[in-house]
């Protein structure tokens, strides 16, 4: 099993004969600003589409922040903190080795870079050159001169359509001391050059959560504060099963206070926080921010599109601007940033800029976040069902006994025979008088991927009846279609 | 992190409480005999639409073979397998442990009989019992009277309808040498008392197919050796990665041969196969035999009812015998023998018993096996598409390289940074004209939940341009989604 030899230069440039060269007397179809997740998958529909296309990259790759330090290294980190604390859980038992409380995590973003830097970004220039044609050129800042032309290096070239796919950036937060040395966002951490001991999470999203599993599997001291209550956008079961492991981890845990200020010289040395009318110091030599982000829409203000509140470009469901022939699509265009959204903008401002009068349906988007656990769901939280139909029912797992494990399916075979109490949760919504599902709550392992489906079998109005008629796959990760058929015969449904 | 304190009692008895006697002046709606998967979904199901049932079983259990001795030890199994594996190729990096080339089996299973003969024995009846309102008592065998009668200790009870849910046996093959101690299958081998060295696998279904690479993982020398080519039911780019990484592990694999003799005195030593008329034999210490199964119908002999070739009772899609108030269900009936037509089978037996008048739909089943990498698939392979419909398009992962990870998604990002050529496989099948999936193939880890839905939507119709409005969760374990997105603008489709 020899392990790859690694290119030895330290970063990946695509060769000349991967990019192009924008032409000057020619009108694009689209020019792209930006060769993130949305940028590249436009460009490579109305590539598909066969339409005329320039993508113009700041950085070396396309693929943009996702890959560079956003939801890959996240990945990454998150991979290896499921084994770490897996391996802890079950340290001792049968066959399982010891592992250390203390794991650095410099050699891993290590791992991450040098894998990054070489065949990631590598992969990004062959597939979007050789099996998707997509004209690109890297390096390359683009300044918006009018609705039909961009000028680059000094050159203008000419579209009937820009698009702009220029992303977001870390929001950073007004707090006194939030540019002291070691606070570090997402941005900063995959290059991090020490081993953080006592690290503050301020924030509570879905970033933030991903990495307060990962500081606490390295055996970092981890405290969470934010100023209100964390993950209110999960079930309250969910919720609770979420929050309660991560104090059995030992992750410490503010809610409702006021961050104050990041104190420290040079470097951060704590956080201030008030908690109820009473100062509180955490010391702590880390700071991680996962405070949100902010939407790069700057390029776009000399035009006059109208920009929002939160500095997201204002797009219809077809992603044009103010401006009909200017398009904007994934994270400038503002929440929710998620991956799906900002792929498929592109392919909704490619259909319309080649002639399709069409917008990007309203589905329901399945969401989901680390915490050790893949936490992953889709639709109404129990509260939400009950608030809009006054009534709802449930199917559980564990259903009324946490000392049983679920089994939550694969990898969490092992957890189910050891810490059954740990083993996962999940939860379906039902609304009674239509049978229809409205929700689906996951937290254990192996669900994620099938909530891609379930989310437009909900949209399709998904019954418990049609659902009890499904064949899953034992040990499924997520119990829903067997727990379903041992209710779908009740004429008045119950939860269970 | 305490464990869980096991009950020191050997085996859980469901309390009086639990259980119930039979009634001998009355008619139930259906008496089951059997109380496994099918027998007690049905047994469910029948109860949620007010019937009135009773349900003896001749085990300590509800729930069946499946978690004494077959899928749920089986998957446990590969649980330990795929962490076994996993930290053999991950050992030395960063922060990860070494572990030895041996590790024994023996505490394995003793750990899952521990947990199944207290905990999972338990959830089994107080499911049954406390949620479902299952009435049914242990240790009772059945004796079939006549179609509305059973005898069970002496006496006789009534029912409007039989429901036969005996499941199936291994099937032990014709070998001379076949009962020589250490010649194992499933059921033996969840009470092993000895560590193998060196095993010689005899079949290669599913079965054989866990069990082999958990085998291989625990650092046993193994053999795989089979009458005709293996894993033939797999796509053929699909089965080429799935042979080429057990050999890649390790594992020897003699195809196309006849297996004359399991050969020892007392004991297993060695297997004795001819390939192209040479004789060989195979030294081991150890056989399993992952050779199918055989329906236990013999109970329903007497009364009569159709028997087909293979042992199984023959039954319509209703699940009536030929007798039509004796219905037959789960793996009695034969072929698939899986998990989900099992309980869907007791389901539509109730259905029917109870005056609907339905037959479980023809849908598409997803299937799966476990060879250190889940391999999951629902559909056509590229060639049956091709004799199908004169052609075939494919999208696939890698798609070009495999020097380049996919990374296929949660729990596999370690892999693709360290060993890019063995982190999965993935590849779906389009039929261009109509522009629908026919068929979906992974090998990783992740996918399998998602399956479940694929086939539903796979069964609706689903095209290119419907999947690329979905709406993927990054890093999803299948790249469907956004794969096809970047071929969906294409008039004329080609292969990705």
């Amino acid at each position: 099993m020899k392990r790859l030899n690694w290119p030895t230069k330290s970063i990946y440039i695509p060769p000349a004969t991967s990019l192009s060269k924008p032409k000057k007397d020619f009108v694009y179809d689209a020019i792209f600003i930006g060769g993130g997740a949305a940028g590249r998958f436009g460009s490579a529909f109305l590539r598909a589409m066969g339409g005329t296309q320039f993508t113009f990259e700041m950085d070396n790759h396309l693929g943009g922040q996702c890959c560079k330090h956003n939801c890959v290294p996240e990945h990454f980190a998150y991979d290896n903190a499921v084994y770490m604390d897996h391996l802890r859980w079950f340290s001792g038992l049968t066959w399982m080795p010891e592992i250390p409380d203390k794991i650095p995590m410099v050699p891993i973003f290590e791992l991450f870079r040098k894998v990054r830097d070489t065949n990631v970004y590598k992969f990004m220039t062959d597939q979007s050159k050789d099996q998707l044609g997509i004209e690109f050129d890297i390096y390359k800042e683009a300044k918006i001169v009018d609705p039909n032309t961009v000028e680059v290096d000094g050159e203008r070239y000419k579209a009937r359509n820009l698009v702009i796919a220029t992303g977001a950036r870390p929001r950073i937060p007004d707090i006194p001391g939030v540019h002291l040395k070691n606070v570090l966002t997402n941005r900063e951490l995959v290059n991090i050059d020490y081993e953080p001991e006592k690290v503050v999470v301020i924030g509570a999203g879905k970033t933030a959560a991903g990495y307060t599993s990962f500081f606490r599997a390295c055996g970092c001291d981890v405290t969470v504060v934010n100023r209100s209550p964390i993950y209110r956008f999960l079930d309250d079961d969910v919720r609770e099963f979420v929050i309660s492991n991560m104090k059995r981890r030992g992750i410490k845990i503010y809610e409702n206070v006021k961050i104050k200020e990041i104190r420290g010289t040079e470097k951060v040395e704590g956080v201030v926080i008030e908690e109820n009318g009473v100062e509180k110091v955490i010391p702590c030599d880390t700071v991680f921010l996962g405070t949100g982000v902010i939407p790069n829409s700057e390029i776009a203000k000399p035009l006059g599109v109208e920009i929002g509140p939160n500095n997201e470009i204002v797009v219809n469901r077809k992603f044009q601007t103010s401006i009909p022939n200017v398009y904007a699509i994934g994270d400038v265009t503002g929440p929710p940033y998620v991956m799906s959204k900002a792929r498929q903008s592109g392919m909704y401002a490619a259909r319309n800029i080649m002639g399709e009068d069409v917008e990007m349906p309203n589905r329901t988007i399945p969401e989901f976040m680390f915490t050790t656990y893949e936490v992953t769901w889709v639709g109404l939280t129990e509260k939400q069902c009950r608030e809009q139909y006054g009534d709802a029912v449930v199917i559980k797992m564990p259903p009324f006994n946490l000392d049983i494990g679920l089994p939550l399916a694969e990898r969490s075979m092992i957890m189910a025979h050891v810490h059954p109490e740990m083993s996962g949760f999940q939860k379906a919504i039902i609304e009674p008088k239509s049978r229809r599902f409205v929700g689906f709550w996951h937290v254990g392992y192996g669900a994620k991927a099938a909530f891609q489906y379930l989310a437009v079998l909900l949209d399709k109005g998904l019954t418990v009846d049609e659902m009890a008629t499904f064949h899953e796959l034992f040990l499924n990760a997520e119990h829903f279609i067997q727990l379903t058929r041992l209710r779908a015969g009740q004429k008045n449904l119950t939860s269970l």
